[in-house]
Parts: structure tokens; C-alpha cells; sequence
């Protein structure tokens, strides 16, 4: 039942996964070369347009860029927006009226059924109607009047790692470039990427802290919110550890309860406004006692248990997601090493998930 | 830390939850005789502004009730909704353009400074503010156009129950009003909470299961969903289970891989399309040798490893909601109780959760 095309010839279990964390220098720089003047003019062409709400369609690590997107279009563009429940037109066949309405559609693939039937019935519904995927071949890029190819090149690990960064810079640049902004904030990220991407050595320390770990809580605020949600994604699907992800307020609202010294708490504390947010989270947590491990700045990493440091000078607050998950996606790969499983073979998943 | 004034004095774990579960079946009754005029009141002097989005605002329990509202809102109306990320605006600022847009703040306190700073802030940005708490004195009720009692009287016990299930129903009232319906799929509702709630020793067999579990999954589709999502906090809250709650399409998209004979699953199936919808996932998790409890028809409970089958017979897909959460709202009682520990005094919580 698990047995997976790719596992069954895979005598060195992660060697997958790992390549493809790998890759994501490489992938964003091929974005801001070759995709950026793409992702510009569909930009300006949605811009003219004028949309007045958006609403963002997506499911499992597409949903957590998606989720990113969120943030960005709200903040930076004053656009309220929604995540679509898909079930409400596939299931109950809803017929909204979406004139002014700009859907985004994310997914990897572009071929789950249940997207493409969404985003089909959004464009009868009057929306614009943009896809962002790694295939431009597919049936859902087909059925969008819009379409961006993430040009992350073919994903074969089951866990998503290199296309999540790549829609996350994708959606970053539509979005600077609805706002008119030519994101240049984008630029220093490749190479900061390579060096996070060599300090193994370091995640695996930290790994060792959840090799025998029955639950964790990720927690943030604001832009690293969506980074603590495709975290604990990550490690669930590789690992199959329960990590359960709140916004710091949510986290205050019930789920604390959980929290003690058994429960490890992993913080994604980004430098800027949503860090600020947090404090008063983290500063409950430490009160609790809690195993605090911060990936953030170096300051905050030292006031916690452990952490990660990340570089976040001369990097603006809204593309630090880019590079905080980064670590996140090594630990969730190094915990699941350490379990003695193969993080390229998650049991019963399907790279492409047929849900309608 | 934990203490509480509620159980400094509560010498009969549970005592006060349960007299607030129980009292369900009178709050439904009264909303439905002297809060109904009142919501539809509301609901006719919002319709005639025609609102062409709705944003829905709202932490912890409440969320779920807005998420609730989110599918009828989609499904009966073809309003596109979103849930509002509170950190776009109370940290960041964010300035949205909210001409056309219905803003509905639920909370049980009205009294959290995020969400009142949240109505506020979008009333200024030109939109329709409606508040729905159980507090028509609180802060939240003052600064929001419109204001909905949900009339469930004062709550003490720290697991929100009854003022969920009001909310459910006032929501529902409320979007049958926009949509200019008169609610009578709701009069059945009181009787059948009644007699749901009289199934004690029903729930208490089934607590015997999650003795000496250390995780669960929850799952449903369509409007069931927001009840996985409900449960889970209710269970996390009380007992401190990690309970993860997804829904069916998205459980499939990752988390299955931690789904095993070790983590005991509780499927949500509606009796309508959510319930269809659903089915694959149920063969596949039934295919995996999943222990799987079912809240539903009695057919279906029939074909899981347990269940706990709901009166369907009559009830509309759409209200079936306010009930499902009820053995759900016993089943974490109960669980807490076989564990020793008290459903009163959840460790950490407050009652009115002060984020900012």
C-alpha cells in the first residue's frame, strides 16, 4: 500500500527529497531570470482589470503559498481575500457571483480534478481567473484565462519542497507587480537560501531533539504564519510526527493547554511586525516552561531553548518565508532519518491526489 | 498558572460544563422564539445594502461557528467569503478597500482587543459591520454597526459548548434572513438536542476507546467540517489530546501518511453532499484498518468501528451541525474525566483571551 514508483528503487532512503531542497537556489534564481518578465506582464494585465476581492483555491502545500499570498495581497495591496472551500461548488455546486473577483488557483501538479472543476466554475462565474503551477501543460492552466509556470522542473520526492519556495517567490512577484513594486526585495534570497541550505550539520543537532517527540506545536504570527503551517505539514507527511500548527493568538485561545515540557513548541519568529506579535506568545511559552526552539532572527534564537538563526538584515519582512522554511524542510527530512523512515515515502500518498 | 476562579471552588470535576452542555436544548428554544425577530431584523436591514462579499471575523470556537456561516453563506447565497487573517491589520496595518463588504465579528465575550480593534478598522474601511456575541454590553457590540445577541446566558465553564451551538443557530437564522427564508428547518432542533444529550452512557463506552490515546484525527466534508474543527479544539482543550482536525480532500493530500492503527480517527458524515463527498476517504481509511468512529446516520455508524448514529430523518443537510457537535462536546467530557483530570479548569486558559 505505501510502496511508491519512486521508494521501490530507492536504496538510499531521502536521497529525493534531499536533492530537491537542494535545488531551490538554483529555482529561484531561474525565477527571477527567466519567469520575472512573465510573471510582470500577467500582472499588469490583471491589474488593468481592477479586481476588488480575491479568493485563493489550493490544497496542501499550495494552500499554505497560498495562505502566504493571503498575507501579501492584504497587506501590501489593501485587497481583502478568501480561501476558497472548495466542497461549496464541488460538492453543494454553489453559484457565486464572482464578477471583480481575481481566483488563484495553486497546485503543483495542476491536475487534481476538484481545482480544475473549481476553476472552471469560477470563470463561468465571471472571475478572472489566474493559475500558478509547475506544469504549463496541465488541464488546470488549460481552464484558467491566466497562467504562471513556477519553473521549479519536475518535483518526484512525495513531500513538496522546492515547488513550495518557488510558488512562494512566484506570488511574490504577481503580487509586486499588481502593486506596481519591480521586487527587488527578491534578489538577495537565492544565495541567502544556499547558505541555509549548508548548515546540515546544525538541523541535525536539532533534530535529535525530536527523534522520540509524540507531538509538537508550531506556532507564529502574520507572514511566518504560513511557514508554520507548511512546517508541521512537512513534518507530518515525512515523519508522522502530530504537529499541530496555531497563529500565536489562536495558539492562546485553547490549544495552549496542550503545552507543557512534554509538548516542544517550535516558534517562527520573522523579523518585523509579525515577530513583534509574537512576543507576547513567546513570552507565555517560557513562562510555561515550554521546549522552545525559535527559527528567526539570532537574538530571538539565543532567548530560546535552541534555535536556528536565520539572516534577516537588508531582508525584507514579507519574503523572510521564503528562506524560514527552509531549515524547517531540513528537520522535517533529519527527524524522519533519525526515525529510521524514508522521507522520499510518506505511506499512502499519492503525488497526484485525486479528490473531487 | 492553571488555576481558575471557576475551579478554585469546583470540588465535582466537570460540574460546570456539564450543566452548560445541558442546557443546549433551552438556548436553541429561546433563540428561536425571542432572538429570531431580532435576526431577522438585522438580516433584512443588511440585505437591502446588498453586500457582494463577506469577511468573517473570529478566534477559537467561534472561528468554527464562522466557519459554519462561511458555507452557508457560499452555498445558499453565492456570497464569496473569506475568513479574516486579524494580524493584516492589528499588526500590519493593512488599509483593505471594504465598499460592498459584510464584516461579521463572532465572539463569545465581544471583549478581545484584536477583534474589537479588527470591527473597527473595517468599519472605517467602509464596511458593513455586524457583531455576534453573547455580551450585547461588550465592547465588540459598541463599535460594530449591527449587533446580534445570541441570548445563551453567561458561560463560565472555560470549553465553550452552549454558546457555540447558539452561535450555529444564529448564524444560520441570520443567513436564512439574508436570503429571504424563514429558518423552519431549525424548529426540530431543541427536541433532538434533548434527546442527543440524553445518550450519556453512549458517549461514556465510546470515551473507553481514547483512554490512553495519544493522538486523533478528526474529518469531514462540506458543513460538517466545521465540526471536525470544533471537536478537535474541544478535545485538545479538555483532555490534551493532539487532535487534528482536516478535511476529507485535504487528509489525503499528506496527513494520512500519521493515519494507522495507532491514531484513531472520527469521521463527520453529514447526511447529504458533505457525507458523499466523504465516501472516498472513508474506503480509504477503512482500507488502511483505521480505527474509525463515526458521528452520522445510523447506516453509516453501522459500517465503522464504532459510532454514534445522529437523528438525520428530516433534518436538513444544512442545520445538521447543531447537532453533530453534541456527542462530540459529551465525548471530550467524558474522555477528561476517565483521564482524572478536570473539564473545568483547562490548564493555561482564560476565559476572554487578551491578543492583541
Amino acid at each position: 500500500m505505501s510502496a511508491t514508483t519512486a521508494a521501490q528503487h530507492n536504496d538510499q532512503p531521502g536521497r529525493i527529497m534531499a536533492g530537491e531542497m537542494a535545488e531551490q537556489p538554483e529555482v529561484l534564481r531561474r525565477i527571477l531570470r527567466e519567469g520575472a518578465p512573465r510573471i510582470q506582464e500577467v500582472a499588469a494585465a490583471i491589474a488593468a482589470r481592477h479586481p476588488r476581492f480575491v479568493l485563493l483555491t489550493a490544497r496542501g502545500t499550495s494552500d499554505n503559498a497560498a495562505l502566504y499570498a493571503k498575507y501579501l495581497l492584504e497587506v501590501q495591496l489593501g485587497l481583502p481575500c478568501g480561501l476558497t472551500s472548495m466542497s461549496t461548488t464541488t460538492a453543494y455546486g454553489a453559484k457565486p457571483d464572482l464578477r471583480d473577483v481575481l481566483m488563484i488557483t495553486v497546485s503543483q501538479s495542476g491536475g487534481s480534478p476538484d481545482l480544475v472543476a473549481s476553476a472552471r466554475a469560477a470563470r463561468e462565474a465571471g472571475a478572472i481567473t489566474l493559475a500558478v503551477t509547475n506544469n504549463a501543460g496541465s488541464p488546470l492552466a488549460e481552464v484558467s484565462e491566466y497562467h504562471i509556470d513556477v519553473l521549479a522542473g519536475e518535483e518526484k520526492a512525495l513531500p513538496a519542497t522546492k515547488t513550495y519556495t518557488a510558488e512562494l517567490l512566484t506570488l511574490y512577484l504577481f503580487v509586486e507587480g499588481l502593486a506596481g513594486g519591480d521586487g527587488a526585495a527578491a534578489k538577495v534570497l537565492p544565495d541567502l537560501a544556499q547558505q541555509i541550505l549548508a548548515r546540515q550539520e546544525e538541523v541535525r543537532i536539532l533534530a535529535g531533539r525530536y527523534r522520540f517527540a509524540e507531538r509538537m506545536v508550531l506556532t507564529s504570527r502574520g507572514y511566518g504564519y504560513p511557514t508554520a503551517k507548511e512546517a508541521a505539514l512537512k513534518l507530518m507527511e515525512t515523519s508522522y510526527i502530530p504537529a499541530l500548527s496555531y497563529s500565536g493568538a489562536d495558539l492562546l485561545h485553547g490549544p495552549l493547554a496542550m503545552v507543557d515540557n512534554v509538548s516542544p513548541v517550535i516558534a517562527i519568529v520573522t523579523d518585523g511586525r509579525g515577530g513583534e506579535a509574537l512576543q507576547p506568545v513567546l513570552e507565555r511559552l517560557r513562562g510555561r516552561g515550554a521546549d522552545l526552539v525559535v527559527i528567526g532572527t539570532q537574538a530571538e534564537a539565543a532567548k530560546a531553548s535552541a534555535g536556528f538563526a536565520l539572516p534577516t538584515e537588508n531582508v525584507a519582512e514579507e519574503v523572510q518565508p521564503i528562506l524560514e522554511i527552509l531549515p524547517l524542510q531540513m528537520l522535517a527530512y533529519e527527524v524522519t532519518i533519525a526515525r529510521g523512515q524514508d522521507p522520499d515515502a510518506p505511506r499512502a500518498l499519492a503525488k497526484v491526489t485525486e479528490t473531487h
